[in-house]
């Protein structure tokens, strides 16, 4: 899938032209866009600027992070005497100088590119640079932290606008969505289209800077039901559902965009209104609910050495129905999975981590639920549904946070009691 | 005139409303926001924080300031030892750390209090108040300096969209323009209307999070030669030239709209980015020129004791021709007050501060070019024309940022050579 | 209030430019607009076409509408042989002819010159200079004809587009608000402004082709009860009620702004769609009335010498209560007048017939209703509410058209058998 | 590729729901809507009416459209005595008189159908309906007349808009593209994003009532001479040009949309505005060409006779040169059939006609400028290029109008007159 961007072709013209040296000359603009000049001549100096950082090579760039990280931080003995002031004297004009002398220049540098046409997603791609060398290059993290916390403060909620994508959205912005669908792979523009079709809704999050770049998006099927299967909604093939029969709105795929934003959250954000939205809209919805993966179930259950789980390993274990032996084995110990397998405190499914953490309930596990590749390797095919009450979403989340609590419907708790894992653990507790 | 915005009647219900203990309960909201919990249900408790403070009468809201500086500020014991180790060992994680503990928590209470709709708004409001009892409060400035340094970044350049205000341009924004108008009083909608006629440009910067209030706006009359006088403009009743036999585009007033913006500077680049559009909507204009008030020279000139000037004090004294020796005495005295009165290093006029340091020349001064009360009162009379050429701007900033020196026309300098303020300057230097 | 348009401006230019012969001239661009070459150069020519006939002036004007009157009508010979043709034998190819041979060459002239930018606009200014002649020149009335013709064709229901007037709208289509306003004159900026707030609703026809032109408006007021006094409704210092207590729409005014189409109806369309969209935007609204003068009933009272109604000549006596004997008489009196007084069998008051023909109900009369001079010499001070009933207004309708009914309340209904020309009529009756 | 649209859904379901009896209940309906009752509850009827009318299944039209031309035309006998009214006294009253009697009812139903929503592509439908069956029911052409004679009122080209197509517009509208191009078929959406890259514009006219269908639309290749063959404008892969660099817009499509709308001509002012709009966005635009197909050059060849053509049906002729013989024979004899091969006095050729009815020039012919099966099938694979000048264009088309005049380049008139036919044609004149 071919997306070309404005800053693609940027970095594209701009990386052709380049010769050595452009580390030292792009450094050279940033501090010149730092200086007073920047002032005056912002918006010129800071497209300058850009463009050199953009057209650096790999090694090049490399430099220029060092740059950064070397010669923009604060320097250490300023800061302390700094602090130093202010633990003797606390009060605005020592608190005042502290705040300057902390903050990084390359703060303010970050803040005067921006200045320039195409600047803030020139900043949000320099991130996502910086974070493809990240782990190679510990000692980036603080440049890393400033980006960040540049960004977080940028793409702020109060400054996103929620949009409704459907097949009136200009292809510039669909295409991305085929680009960018993460969870259910969006296979060319007839399925796309199937999935805006009258019982679907489809909404993002964008930022007025970025016009042409959802932020993150998610897609519901308006359904009779809560879908306990995925195939049956990603079918392009499937009739058309009456959307003012639907009782309930299944979020099927939630999809972060932007690789230079890792890090700042906005699928808490956009989940809930986009319940409010499509309560609004369909008055008739009985229930928010996902139809999600559980990315690290199998790995984890090929831990366990349960007893005959290796019938997973058999061909043709998918023919079981869901209350024979197998099927009823891997329920209760995805249930015990997703209740009791920790990292530290947390759930250590990574979805069940977002949506318990957002103050989701953990509803329902379908067997079957998704027969993909995928679905099978990961997950031997299960999917699980989480349900958003707007009235006990803080409540939950709040158990979540502060008692570790897994709010988890009745059969689901029941499912992990009986799971062998949980018989073992009581044996052991006894003795 | 009556501006009743969302934000006024959000406040005005809110302050009736209220009752005592407000503060102490503004800051329980704020501190919830703050919380664990605010990360779930952002937006709900921003909304009912943002109430809570905008619901406060004076005292109640100077209680939550001085909670605000007192008590969301870092923490001088922890600032202290973050500064030590990371004066011990700058990198990468004594630097996060650092910066961690030096943030003030109020930066994350702004940034969280904007997810609630009308957040931008309300946080300009929050500084507006806080600006305003500013003076009386000196130790809420580290307060006001957060607060600046967030707005500053979220009102970035960047971010800013320029906008052509016309009379096609929704009467909510309109009457905007007629209430802030701050340079020559706007006198009702067909004052207004004249203004936005077809020889006439006006333009706003607006935020995407603001969008009927424009933050800055410049008027600017397309004319034949560069306007000597403000009062021809200024007429209601003046017959409407055609734009394409203009040849000069004046900037005649240009108004900062938002008192919770103060010390944000976005008139240098609306200056800049309007020639810019002009120069592609009319490419035949051939200069581009403020007429611009010098609201510092008569308070100066009534402290200079130059002989003849008491002639301004007679009535009747604007009868003189410009080539009188009045009016040529006053007008050396203006070139000499521009070129050489200072307040540090910089011209003591503050519009000359702010058209120089943008890279301005100053061009000329016109006599009789403000004969309303205002300017008799404040300039006698005078006005001055900069001029903007956008190849020289960066030149003539840098000679007036690192040289100090006040980029002039010939003729000013000329002017100011000859009054008898220079001429005792020589003599005291040659003494 | 000046109105400046595009059309104005173009022939206000126009105008100040030609010189004699110039109807002779105009005609031959006309000519030339239909030859063949109006084919390839369409737009061009049209243009010269409708450049020439907008810079007449009113001599000038009478000697082309005279010319298309009498040289571009259908030639009775050939129209006299495509009739026969057709009446010998009835079939496509001889009605085809006859249509082709009946049509005025000048309806595809007006058709051509809507090719022009602007073009939509002069058709209808044409009109409105034709009909402002028409009454010192009938021969115009076939002109006339086609011209209503073709517009009600371009002016079709399903070309409208409703919207919604706030204080968003620009200020180009308020001011023309302000200019048309026919029932209760705006008198400013601030009473518009009044006219918008929170309690009121504004609706506006456009056709796409005169985006900033209003076809018709109407004003409502959003109260807890049916209004019966207008000048409470038109008080600019009246306090904004809250849209969410109300349980009435009141249509206060109903305006149609463009001359040039009269006779192509927009109201009756407009009153009910507008009551559709105030019903799905204020779900609890109850009821739709208007409150609507009797522009005909003082001149018909006068002519009916019954006793007791010279008491209106006397002062003072609006400060009789609506219970005395002089305010019933006046209510049973209009009563009668409303329910008897006609004008072939339709009612004599063209209120009441432009209500009453939409399918609404003659609900109230009210003493003292409007007090201005206006109200008081037209209809003595009284107003009346007319009610839409979306579920009535189709039976009201035919039984009004069919069999001359008036629908109205049995309080109207008793007024009128109480008054004294009911009893005479019976008398005479019986007699 | 599937089109789904409010009318087709409309239909789909309508004609699922009908049964017998369909076009008497149909016409019932629209005999309602031309009563009194249409008057009142306007768009409520003709909604019904609307609907009953596209329920129909094909003999139930059929029926429809026979009773629509034959209860629904002017009565002979009335039109007869209007008419004799008319030649006996020419004067307004007998002429308004004769129109309303020669128009045929349905005209007026047609309109009143037009103020139910989606009335205007209903209409546009049912016309597409008719022509479909019209060769089979030649006594539906009055009918037919009358809808083509309104239609053509109604998409005047006053009312179209002009917008430009890009990757920005909505995919709703961009699928419309590929299902209608009928000159080089776009093969899905690659193709067509290659056809709206930075080289390429696409413009389209629409009608406010139609506005997610164009009407008509036009593909143009930006390049830096006149393009001679059409396979590389068509090739997914071919690098993007620079649209600063381009001297000549090559129109390389240009395709009607909506089969309702036939014989109502846009193509002429579509090619002149976007003319005006790519010179204004371009200036540095020279040349304004098409590169047009020949559609029936090679069946015209093939009755030709001549010798040496026969080598067209032998394999590999097309890896001959341009300058070998065959090519040119053949350029000959494409240059005399585009100059004098006539139908009446008119080019043989439709695309011809077309632009040269439009006052384009005949510029030049290519050898092997278009190798798809459809171009050698048609045309031997040769295409044409006119110019269109737009200071040339009035003077031409009245040439070719008034004179029959070809306006061609030196060099098609050269091979013209060296062609076989041309010597054999001076032969028989000499004879």
């Amino acid at each position: 899938m071919r997306v070309p961007t404005f800053l693609g072709r940027l970095w594209g013209a701009a990386e052709r032209a380049t010769g050595g040296g452009g580390a030292r000359k792009a450094i050279a603009h940033c501090r010149a866009l730092l200086s007073e000049r920047g002032e005056a001549t912002g918006t010129a100096l800071a497209h300058q600027a850009l463009g050199a950082c953009l057209a650096l090579d790999h090694d090049e760039r490399d430099a220029m992070f060092d740059a950064l990280t070397r010669d923009f931080s604060p320097e250490p003995e300023r800061v302390g005497k700094a602090a130093d002031a202010y633990r003797r004297e606390p009060g605005p004009s020592t608190l005042i100088r502290l705040q300057e002398t902390v903050e990084p220049p390359r703060q303010e540098l970050f803040r005067r590119l921006n200045m320039a046409p195409g600047g803030t997603a020139a900043v949000v791609e320099l991130r996502r640079r910086l974070l493809r060398g990240l782990r190679a290059h510990p000692e980036w993290a603080a440049l890393d932290f400033d980006l960040q916390h540049l960004l977080r403060s940028w793409f702020n909620r109060g400054f996103l606008v929620l949009e409704r994508i459907d097949w009136r959205t200009s292809a510039m912005v669909l295409e991305k969505l085929i680009a960018y669908e993460a969870v259910h792979e969006i296979k060319g523009w007839p399925d796309l289209q199937r999935r805006l079709e009258a019982d679907r809704r489809c909404f993002a999050f964008f930022h007025p800077a970025l016009p042409d770049e959802p932020l993150i998006f998610i897609e519901v099927a308006l359904t009779r039901s809560m879908s306990t299967r995925v195939q049956p909604l990603l079918d392009v093939d499937a009739p058309v559902g009456d959307p003012d029969q639907a009782r309930c709105a299944v979020f099927y795929s939630i999809t972060n965009c932007q690789q230079g934003l890792r890090g700042i959250s906005f699928g808490n954000f956009l989940i809930k209104q986009v319940a409010v939205e499509l309560q609004r809209e369909l008055p008739q919805l009985r229930s928010f609910a996902t139809l999600s993966p559980l990315p690290g179930f199998r790995p984890w259950l090929e831990r366990q050495h349960v007893a005959g789980i290796d019938a997973l390993a058999q061909p043709g274990w998918q023919q079981a129905k869901r209350s024979d032996a197998l099927p009823v084995l891997v329920q209760q110990l995805c249930a015990y999975y997703l209740l009791h397998a920790k990292q530290g405190s947390q759930p250590l499914d990574p979805v069940a981590r977002f949506h318990l953490g957002n103050g989701a309930r953990l509803e329902r596990i379908n067997w079957l639920g998704d027969t993909s590749d995928n679905g099978i390797a990961r997950a031997a095919g299960l999917m699980v549904n989480y349900v958003y009450r707007l009235d006990e979403v803080e409540r939950n989340h709040e158990l979540f946070v502060n008692e570790n609590r897994v709010i988890a419907s009745r059969e689901v708790e029941h499912l992990a009691r009986e799971s062998p894992l949980s018989a073992a653990a009581a044996a052991k507790a006894k003795a």
